[in-house]
This record gives C-alpha cells, sequence and structure tokens, in this order.
C-alpha cells in the first residue's frame, strides 16, 4: 500500500513535536513536511530523535507541499489557524486542526474568549469535533476536524457517561482541573520560570478560559440539555499531564455500582481509556507519555466524583489528532498509537 | 513579667517542630518541655537549629513536667490525643490540641471518620474549637483548644464570609483541595517517597476524608443552616502549603464586588489574613512559611470561586496553635508570629 | 525461528520492571517467568502496562522454571545473586546479574564494599564484565554476565577512550556524579521520601561507595595502568539519570580537538553511544528513558572535562542487561532496544 | 544612636530583594532608597512583605539620593556596577558590590571572562575582597567592598584551611559544584523555564566560568603558591543553594582527623559557618533560607572531599553583603543576620 503523505504545521510547539514524532513512526504514514519558523532548516532527525531525512521548512513551503499530502495537522496558535484552516481545506486535503479555532459551534463565543472575529463561519459550521470516544461517528471520513482541547477531553470524558445514563443533575456540575506547565505552550515567560512553578500551585483564568465553552458545549450535546458548569484550571509543578476533578449531585438512590457500570458501559471496549473504578486510584503519573484517559468515579449518595487523567501533549492533543486521522482516513483507530 | 511555660508533647513531627521553633522565639514563653519518641535524649538545639539548652524527653517526662506549665500542646497522632488530652486537662493546664480529637461535637461522627469510640466525650463537649477569624471570643481565656485542621482552616476561611453575608446557596458548596506532602506527617512509606510524589497529582480519600466533617461543622455553624459539602483532596508534589479552591452557585444579582465586599468587611483588620482580591492572585508560595492565610474570591453571576492559601504547618497547625495561645492565655493574637 | 525463553528474577525492582518491559518487547524473546515476591500472584500485564498472560511467581518457581530457558536475569540484592548466581549456572542456562555479585574481579573487595565474604570464586573467575562498547568480543557467548554499575557505566564510558589513547594523566582522574532517586531501589525509607530529597542536594557514601572499586577495575584494564580515581556521588532530586563529571589532566599540547576525536574514533559506530562534542550539551533529559549514553569532552589544555549521562535504569541497568543477552545468544546487539 | 541610612541599587533581582528585606529588619539600619526599573514606583512593602513606606525609585534618583547615605549596595550587572561603582565612591559612601566587577585583581581577566574592558583600574586596586571568614580584618573599615561570587564563598570556604594548613596538594585541587535556578538570575528565558530545568542536570560554562579566577586568586591568596584547578559548575533542578564537592590528593600521612581539625581550627569561632565532620552531612536542604556555611570534610589517606553548602542568594550574596557592611561600618558582624 501506498504511505498517506501528512504534513505537519507548527512543528516544534510540544504537541507539534509529539505529533511529528508519532507520525515518523506510523506505520502507514510517510511525513511530507513540519513547518518550523524556529527550527526552520534544523534536521527533523535532530530534534525528534528518530530516522527522517528531512529539515524543518517554512509555514509557506508547507502549504504549497500540502497539496500532494492526504492530511495536514496545524499545530498552531489559534490566529494561524483561523488564516491556514480554509486555505488547507480549499486544497482539498483533509485537515486536523489542534487549536480551538473550529471547535465552538457559536462563533460569537469567539471573540470573548478567543479575542477574535471568527472569519471563516462556513468552514466552522462544517468542522467535525473529534472526541472519537463519544462522537465516533461523525468523525469517520470527515475533511475537517478540530481537535479537542486538553481539559474539555479529560473533563468531557469523566462525566459524559454520567450525564447521558441520567444519574447525575446537569445544574450541579463543577469541573476543576490542575495541568502541566507544557500546557502553556513553549514560552520564554518569566511566569513558567522555574523559579515561578516550582513548589506553587493557584488557579488562572478562572471563571474565563477559553475551555469552559468547549466542556459546556461538548456536556450540553451529550447530556441534551445545557450543563451550565463552573471550570477552575490550575497550574500544577510538573511538566506534563492534567487530572480533572468533576462533582456534580447525583439523582436520588444512585450508587457506586451504577456510576462505574455507566462509565463501563460507555467505555467498556473503547483501546485508549482505562477504567479505574476508585477515583483515588486516577493517577498523573499513570497516564503521562501514553495515549490513554484513566477514569474512575464514585458517590456517596449525595454527591458524584468523577476523576479522569490524561497525558495533556498526546491524549490532550497529539494522540488524539492522530486517532482522528485514522478515523477521518479510514485507517483502525488505534494504528501508530498502541 | 515571669514567662509562661508551655511543653510541646510530639515534637518531631512537622507541625510538632514548627511549633517548637516558634514557642522558642516567643518572647514570652519559656519551652518547659518538649517530647519525641525519635529524639529523646537529642539536643532541641540541634534540631531547630535554635538555641536551647533542653533535650526532648519521653512523653511521661512531659507529662510529669505539663503541672507547673501553663500550656501545653499536643501534635500527637489523635488517638495519642484522646489518652493525653483528660489526663492534662485534669492537671488544670491549658490545653491546645492540634489533633482532630476534639474537634467534631458530634462524637458519632468519630467511628466512620478517625476509626475510634471517642472516651472523653464531656471534654470533647467543652473544647473549644480554635479558628479565630471566626470565632475569636469562645477562644478567650479557652482551657482546651482543638486546633482546627489544615483543609478546614483554608476551606472555612475562603467561604465563611459568603455564606454569612448570605450571598451564596448553601446546598451548592464544592470543594477541592491541594496539599504538599508534609500534610502527611513524617512517615517512611513508599506512597510518600520521591519516586511516587513528583510528577504526579491524584486524589486521595475521596468523599470520606475526616476533614469533610469538621468543614460541614464550622460552616453550618457559620451559616446557621446545614451545608451538605462535598470536599475532594489531592495530593501535590510539592513541600508545604494547601490551596483550598471552593465552588458555589451565587444568590441573584451578586457581584464580584460584592464578594468581595464580604471578605473585606470580615477580614479587614485581621493580622493574618490577606485579600487579594482576584482568585488568581492566590498563590502557594505566597503563604509558604507564613502564618498567613490568603483568599480572593470573584462570580460570574452564576458561580463564586473563592480560593484561600495557607502554610498547612503554620496557619494549618503551629501557628495557629500559638494564635490560639495567645487568646486562650490573654496575649496580644499576633505575639510572636508576626 | 523458535523464541528464546528468558526469566526475571527480581522483577519489582526498578531495573527488574523495565528489564520486564523490555524483555515483554523483544521480537526474539518469550518471557518464561518473572519473579516477585512483593507482586507474586498479580498479573504482570497489570504491573508492565504490556500485554501478558502471566503472573509473578516466587524466586523458587522461578529457579525451577529457569531450566527450560536460554537466559535468566537477575535483578535482585547483592548477597541474593550471590546465592542464585551459581544454582542458575549450574542449570546451563546464560545468567546476566544485574548486582555487584560478579564484578570485582579481587574477591578481597567483596568484604570492604559489599560486606559478604565472596562464596563463589570460580564464578566470579568466569564472569564477563559486560559492558560492549569496551569489551565487545568478550561478552560474545558468554554463559555468565555480570552487568555494570550504573555509575561505572557512566564514568567509564565518558574517560576510557582518552586514557585509551594517552591523552590524559591517569593519576589526576576525578569523577564526580549525580544520580536521580530510583538509583537507590524501591524503598521505603524516609531517606528517600519526597519530604528528604526535593528541593536537596548532597553527596552520600563519599570515598567508600561500592561503584569505585568497579570504575578503578575498568579504567585500569583499558589504560593498562592503575587508575587510583577519587569518586563522589550525588544524590539529585529527579526520579532517573546519572549525570556524570570527569576531570583529569591532560598531556602536554592536547587540544579538543584531539580529545573529541579519541571519544569519535572509540564510538563511531556505537548505536547506544551519542556524541555531543562539548561537555555542556550532554544533559540528563536527554537520555532518560532512552537507551543510550551521552558523552561530551573539552580542554582548556590543563584539564580535561569529560562529561556522560545515561538513564540509571535503562543504560544503567535493564537497557546493558539486554544488550549482553543479544551479545550473548548471539542475536544483533541492538534488537528490542532502538 | 542615629540609625545608619543605606541604598540599594538594582532591589528587584533575587539577590537585591534579600538584600532589601535583610536591611528593612536590620536594628541600625535605615533603608534610605532602593532602585529598581522593573517596579519603579511601587510599594517596598508589597514587594518585600515588610514594612516600608518608601517606592521603589529609578536608578538615577538612587543616586541621587546616595550622597546621604552612609553604605550603598550595588546588586546590578557587572556592566552597571562598573559606571556605578565609580560615581558612587566619589561620593564618599561606603560601597558594597554584589558584581563580579571588582573582585579580580587583575584587570586583563575582565574581557575573557566579562568580556569587557576594566575602565576604573585605580578603583579595583583599592576593592577590598569581602570574604570575611577569610579576610575579615581588610573589610573591617574598607570604603569598597568587592562581594564574593556564590560558588567562589562555597569553595574557598571549604578549602581554603586545607590549603592554609599545607595538608593538600595545590596543583591537584578539582572543584564541582551545582547550584540551583535563581543563580541565573530573574530572566524570562526559556532555559530557565521549568520544561527545561525539572528533571534535568548538566554543567554550564565548562572550563570557562567566570568564577573560576575568582576562585583561583582566593585560592592562591591564601595558600602562598598557585592553585591551578579546573572548576565545573552545575544546574539543579532547585531553587536555591549551591554544594561545592571538592577533591585534591592529600600529603603523605594526612588522616581525616587532621582535616577536620583544621576546619575546626580555622572556623571554631566563626558565626555563620557550621562544622559538620562528614562530607555527606552537608546539605543543601539545610543552609536554604540560612546566612551559613555548612562545610565537611574527610581523606582515604590519598584524596580529600571537602563540601560546603550555602545559600547561594544570602551567604553567596546579600547576607554577606550586610556581613561585609557591618564589619565595614563598625558594627558587630553578625548584626541583622542572625
Amino acid at each position: 500500500m501506498q504511505p498517506l503523505r501528512a504534513g505537519v504545521v507548527g512543528a516544534s510547539g510540544y504537541s507539534g513535536l509529539e505529533l511529528t514524532r508519532i507520525l515518523l513512526r506510523h506505520e502507514r504514514v510517510s511525513l511530507a513536511f513540519a513547518t518550523s519558523d524556529r527550527w526552520e532548516g534544523q534536521a527533523i532527525a535532530a530534534k525528534t530523535g528518530l530516522d527522517s531525512d528531512l529539515s524543518y521548512v517554512s509555514v509557506e513551503q508547507g502549504v504549497a507541499a500540502a497539496k500532494d499530502c492526504q492530511v495536514v495537522f496545524l499545530a498552531t496558535p489559534a490566529e494561524s489557524s483561523l488564516e491556514l484552516g480554509p486555505r488547507l481545506a480549499a486544497l482539498g486535503v483533509t485537515v486536523v486542526d489542534l487549536a480551538g479555532t473550529f471547535r465552538l459551534k457559536d462563533a460569537a463565543l469567539y471573540p470573548p474568549f478567543y479575542r477574535f472575529e471568527h472569519s471563516a463561519p462556513d468552514l466552522l459550521a462544517k468542522a467535525v469535533y473529534g472526541l472519537p470516544e463519544l462522537f465516533r461517528e461523525q468523525v469517520k471520513g470527515a475533511r475537517f476536524v478540530a481537535n479537542p482541547g486538553c481539559y474539555p477531553t479529560a473533563a468531557a470524558l469523566s462525566v459524559a457517561p454520567l450525564l447521558k445514563a441520567g444519574l447525575v443533575e446537569p445544574q450541579s456540575l463543577v469541573i476543576n482541573a490542575a495541568s502541566g506547565v507544557s500546557g502553556a505552550g513553549r514560552k520564554a515567560t518569566e511566569d513558567f520560570g522555574f523559579m515561578e512553578v516550582d513548589s506553587d500551585f493557584r488557579a488562572y483564568r478562572t471563571l474565563k478560559h477559553q475551555h469552559l465553552p468547549e466542556i459546556r458545549q461538548t456536556l450540553t450535546r451529550v447530556a441534551g440539555a445545557d450543563v451550565p458548569l463552573v471550570f477552575t484550571p490550575h497550574l500544577l509543578p510538573v511538566k506534563r499531564g492534567i487530572l480533572s476533578t468533576a462533582t456534580a449531585k447525583v439523582k436520588k438512590g444512585v450508587t457506586t455500582t451504577q456510576v462505574q457500570q455507566a462509565l463501563a458501559d460507555a467505555y467498556g471496549g473503547e483501546p485508549f481509556i482505562g477504567l479505574k473504578g476508585e477515583p483515588d486510584a486516577v493517577r498523573l503519573a499513570d497516564v503521562v507519555l501514553t495515549p490513554k484517559c484513566l477514569v474512575g468515579a464514585a458517590t456517596d449518595g449525595s454527591h458524584v466524583v468523577a476523576i479522569a487523567a490524561i497525558d495533556n501533549l498526546l491524549k490532550g492533543a497529539a494522540s488524539q489528532a492522530v486517532q482522528n486521522m485514522n478515523l477521518a482516513l479510514g485507517l483502525p483507530e488505534p494504528l501508530g498509537l498502541l
């Protein structure tokens, strides 16, 4: 079989680098190009530690090469995806966008949460939200996939089955989450310096994080009713990983057995979900460097606590993007990931 | 003025060591004894880095010396406090107990949450819960003070003023918190080894932590109505500090200005509370090694997020115990702490 | 081809666990058994995260199964290897011992450095020291391989080519090294608790570490003259990795070009050595989770500084053991490792 | 007594901030000004957490205020000290410079190690090198003090008494040291980001660090003979602290008792030196946040290993600067520090 030709725009960010590595190892993919302003002209092998004859190219060289590709990934800032998404879509290539640019169906949410007017509403309408464990059928054969955010992946996977099964009160959902520093991207700012982050812990963008409307959109879609949650992200003194702790009131008489059964029913055959039973058994250390999401939940008859953990750069970005590519191009979903 | 003679039982735990240091520096206190099984016979100066001619003694030597003291602190496991509390109280000395043994007014909560039957219900009834910022008047002159837990201190201080001011729905309270490793005490268990904790984050004792009924008791007392919260503690890869993130639904029309004003009204003159305004401005790194609690809160009109941070060994244990001693013995509350 | 049957004794230590994982993925190996007191009866799949139908067995069950194996690894404490090594060798199976038990040719060094009399001097004499980059020919076809220690691997690889090329004064060698906490093994001692290790750095076993005579033996063998070095290990607040910093006086007129050329000559085709040029370019973060050793060196005309970094559990233990197995059994050396 | 008026130029660097805090608490000092480009106009109380009515001012405002001061500290980059040192000295105020600008008596060393020509050779000749434990008499009454570097403080204190006592071979000295991230100063560079530093360890500026000639100058002065050492600094994943590990060949027959006695003789009454005996007992964690230097040493009859630890921002910068101020102005040396 001919390998599928894939390109990566924005290959020197943390997610872009992980993505490049996955694609270089993927048995059905041939990496056609990877762009990087920072590393332009340098060998891809040197940065990834993997075999490759290619060097990083400029974005424009990447876009020029895209027309000979079957799939292009955008691991770019949201504003860049807004410009590049339509250009690449126009070439007929399948696009998987890792930014938030095409995730929110309501374009009016972009100015308050992303600080730009959305200039591509048609493509936004067509884009498929690529959270395979919840919306697999839509991703199959999709031409433009909006890859979910890291927090929304963890948060939604932990509680979606409980909402779907009608076990919890949708109005009572509260999500707290904590992320490693790589979630902030590769930036030389003092805020993410070792001196600021080590031995510290704090919340950030309380009540206004851009992932809040994304989580709400996903859970509302799953629950069939508005889920007006509150979401508080925190910064952990670790490099990688997200742990999401969701709480909600349970409906009368709901037991831990029912809660854990709902997760088992939803995720029984899922290759990228690990069911841990008790929420205390879900640990960041067990998901880092893996493409998996671990989930666990329990109730005391009053509230449920549902916890999920992912590697923010893998299931929260790069490996999920490859799950989506596999589904979009008709390959087996776990190919190149397990 | 004669110095007040103070003793510490359990001086080699992390809180006991901090407490010993504070007392050695306290201008009105003379340390009469400090007990430690682990360090018995060793010089207190060597372990504290401060001037002292004393050596650590056994618990029984400490109890024998207690009758010449004005105040004795119990920095002991809950079962030890249960045995020693009544013995010391019978000597007529003022006691400040740092364990959970005398905090919960409902003795029936001890078997499920502390795994023992409470054998001293009379003393439990008399014990004063020593959270000065909320219940200062009761602590003044008290003979037996139950020093609050670390999580309950942070959690209660962040939301009590909002409940008291009637700004939030008491039924909707959710508290997530994260603690440094010293919260587990000085134990040689693999669970708290560097290999397990570094780069990790996880919840523990979900839905059943012994601080849950303590927080509930305090907030119910403040709100004048039951506050049936859910509380999820997490383990941080840091040595010290607790950050508590509380969320609740606000009553209609409540604004961030009102929320922050309620905190300012409650804590305006408090020497150990720092008002940060926005919840994102409350950081672990700013309270570690200080006796202060920082608080911040905001609302989006739907939910409030109220965050507090403390050093779990100081405001969450040792420095609060000295605040309580100062109040109980009629000294200025901040003496020896600022 | 028939798979080679391999067994692991001591599979729940950090090195034993890494080794088990490598063997489970090795295309020519079938894992026959893995022993663990701690995990006996539990599924190997659960602990390794990899496919396996086996459960951990007792040491005696492992030894009984060993007679049907081609190779058995001892990832055991030194005293256990002393007892098991001869028993397994008598079965005719190839043995790779990861302990220090069969590394030092001078049996008189065991009492001072390992605190036991060596009871198997014949096997000690026959054992081959398995540092392939220096002594590859001896390892090929060997029946009993003493797998090098973690510090000796890093230290020897950094300076052996310089000694061999006669560029440095053998009498002037000084080695400082620092290791992550996993080097201490899986122990529940307070010394390696997060509270002790985080934010700390210290030397340990100064002038008497058991790896000192091992490094000296290797370098003396390479230099053809005694290399009476001083070796100071330190404990780093990281999980994994060793960085070794060697200094020595250079012979008159020696240049950085010559030094780096000597390393290139020695390691040019080595699959597990990465030549970094400058010593500052050798970083712990670049070797962790890899089977590679990075080396770099430079001189100011007076001294040379030669730095090497390895993952102490891989090139310093488990992956090197598989290199040795591959060589001993006639397989391509990098099989299952790259 | 009138308080002494002191000013700080460069008060927002890590050392400058520590220095400001020490001065605000010093019973004989009144802080007259503190300059900061970054924090100009902001309250000193807000940044230091201590009582002060002042706000940070510009450098020029500081220099203008300096003429009414008894002492001014320069906690500035080396180039700034080169410009400001002579200007302040001309005002007749006592100056303590924390940069490297006036430490090296040989002006020819500035171009290779500091990348500037020294434009103030007269002041350089007059400047007193302020390492009180070695050169106390010169500092008393000095008008211009060059405060030692962090590495040179730790390195020199660990071996100077051994050189002075003639116990070691001066030609054989090797110093390896490791520093926390604060040693790099407050910079928003990716190199010191959490993502780069956490879990890593590496050497930097091998063979060319600017502290190499400073250590050599100090030890040569002490030994009365050239000490041509090699010095390799490393970056630790911790915030604060330096551990220096020195090795040298001992003269024939030298014992650990002699080595430790030499340290005891040299430092017996020193308020800022803690003698630990064995080198393994010297830990970073025990000096961080203290103005002390811990030292320990031992020999195996062939080599000595001498280890010292300091807080790089205190004994390695700010607290040592105040020791020097106290000596220069005729105050008791430990005032304001213990």
